[in-house]
């Protein structure tokens, strides 16, 4: 299921999981799992990116900085300036950790994509 | 499905989905059915409330602005400084309207709830 394109500026997060997501050169990375967002400010600090996994056992999601993806209508997906090696070498993840307590992860996802904090 | 209350800053998506949402006096108003998130900055717009209704048949979404929800960890929801008419009888669309065009829609809702638009 892809982000529709239209004139819409939103988009409801239920629809972002599913999009897929491209690297510069047009490869397919991946998909868009879930979202992380701030509770207190609303703002989108990760996507957490998927890549299959038989049954979603084990698997191990990515999150990767907003600030990194951007949204190509012609696509319908998102772009990120990575190599498909990087992002599969990045730190990742089971669900119960992600969402416990991202302060435990958060510093070596930043240190790893070099994009400053996004609680700073 | 509660959000979890724990040190974690950050809250997936999937989990704001089903938070209830409550007013200032306590009252359960509601609860999130998903999140409108601007594509390109990131930030989370509106909370799409729902109120039930016969296996979603004609249900209609509730957009409130973000900026009015707090998320309250000892109720384990979002307040919200309305009471129950007011959310009652805002604007309210069905799911296709909501996400097809937000243009169609915004003015009326920041006008009917006062708040500064979100794209300003």
């Amino acid at each position: 299921m892809n982000v529709q394109i239209s004139k819409n500026s939103l988009v409801a997060a239920s629809k972002v999981s599913g999009t897929y997501v491209y690297n510069l050169v047009g490869e397919h990375l991946g998909q868009v799992e879930d979202v992380m967002i701030h509770k207190v400010d609303g703002q989108v600090a990760y996507a957490i990116m998927g890549f299959g996994g038989l049954l979603g056992i084990g698997e191990k999601f990515h999150p990767v900085p907003w600030s990194l993806l951007k949204y190509d209508t012609e696509q319908g997906g998102y772009l990120v300036p990575l190599d498909k090696d990087t992002l599969m070498k990045a730190p990742s993840f089971g669900r119960s950790e992600l969402t416990e307590d991202d302060t435990l992860w958060r510093d070596e996802i930043h240190s790893y994509y070099n994009v400053p904090p996004y609680w700073s």
